[in-house]
């Protein structure tokens, strides 16, 4: 690839959680980088330790240049219309595609962006790169690589297949669970939770996990009328220990 | 992890195609094992070769044992029911845990499975691994390392998300590709197709891929109704190539 006015930018998926989940692809991409920037959403950002252990074990001379993520409105998101909460993403997305369009067009070379996870599911990184492409300050080719997802990681810890033979998955967010269940699916992956509402499900299966792949990480599963405390319990003690959750969970119904 | 008897399984996810789409975690798994196992599908299985050129790479010094896949009973799958589909695939699982049973009790030590793409999505290894701890003849501990699924580098090479922001993904197989667009289904991710058929569907958004990760990668993408005939075109021309054809699809309604 022939980088346009001397940039490129990649986007490269690092993993879930811990330094030895990303690809050997990524490894590489990262060591042939000239800098890479890293989305940090506060001063402290737990998130920005983690990925700085991870390039000092495999890409130890790579520049970091941390980006800060601009406030998102979450009382616009909280009205709950799907048209407020798409309003508040977008302006949200612009900020940070300012603030990106800044770092690119004062570095030229060739950038990576680090992605938790992959940049194919629940992640903004691609929509900001075509955005920052739209604005038209700034030209530069641009590719991806794959890493692996924590719905991955969650399959992986509780050694299951994410559905039964030859079945569907339905892959959401906390936000619209509810919306699969009424829908009629058998089988519901969720990720970006806020919180855990699993009122109704008593008789659904749940593999549940948390900070996967991090010292913190905790699984449970089994019946959700069985386990729900524990997993509301788990919840907060990964809170509280690592100072941050991210959790995601399959359902199965029975 | 102590191993029981001696013996210890790793499920090692490979990657859709490349060989450098492994985890550096995944390395680290097949250079500890004693020995790995690599389901054939036929006396000449390209996908053999594959692996062979990756474990040339990444564990050169890592002994491959081909187990040949027994017969699949496609006449009976081909009747259409879910039950007789299920039934044969259920006498075709433990035909291979037999096989493989047979591999563990001659072998102690430490074995991995490479698996293509990712044990958690349509792969059945995690499903034989429990039929032959099941049968009792053979013991050991055992554990999943995730891979890179062909649907994760379907959306890295069209540089996508897969799904609009916020919204759900359905991901199920092409034969029940139907049953979700029937559902209401806005976004479905498509694995495991012995044929196309996107009859109906000229208004969706299709981003196509086949042998994704290889050198006979193909990828397509646009309106089903402008682009159906380049896909077919595309997917006779990787069989041609590369002896084999696996495709994956993600279709959007516009």
């Amino acid at each position: 690839m022939t980088p346009v006015d001397g940039r490129r930018v990649r986007l490269v998926g690092i993993g879930a959680g811990h330094p030895d989940q990303l690809t050997v692809e990524a490894v590489k991409a990262l060591n042939a980088a000239d800098y890479a920037i890293v989305a940090q959403k506060s001063e402290d950002d737990p998130l920005v330790g983690l990925r700085r252990e991870l390039l000092a074990r495999h890409a130890p001379d790579l520049e970091v240049v941390p980006v800060r993520d601009p406030a998102r409105n979450r009382s616009v998101e909280a009205t709950g219309t799907r048209a407020g909460y798409e309003a508040a993403v977008t302006d949200w997305h612009e900020a940070r595609a300012g603030a990106y369009e800044q770092v690119l067009l004062e570095r030229p070379g060739e950038a990576v962006f680090l992605v938790w996870g992959d940049p194919a599911f629940y992640d903004s990184t691609v929509r900001i790169v075509e955005r920052v492409l739209a604005r038209g300050a700034v030209t530069f080719e641009w590719d991806v690589v794959p890493g692996i997802s924590a719905l991955q990681l969650l399959a992986a810890r509780h050694r299951i297949v994410l559905h039964e033979v030859g079945q569907p998955i339905v892959v959401t967010t906390g936000r619209r669970l509810r919306e699969a269940v009424d829908s009629g699916a058998d089988n519901v992956l969720v990720m970006l939770n806020r919180a855990l509402e699993l009122d109704g499900l008593q008789d659904w299966h749940i593999w549940w996990g948390a900070d996967l792949g991090t010292v913190s990480e905790r699984l449970v599963s089994g019946p959700v009328g069985e386990v729900r405390e524990a997993v509301e319990r788990a919840r907060a003690e990964v809170k509280a220990e690592a100072g941050w959750v991210m959790d995601v969970f399959l359902l199965r119904r029975r």
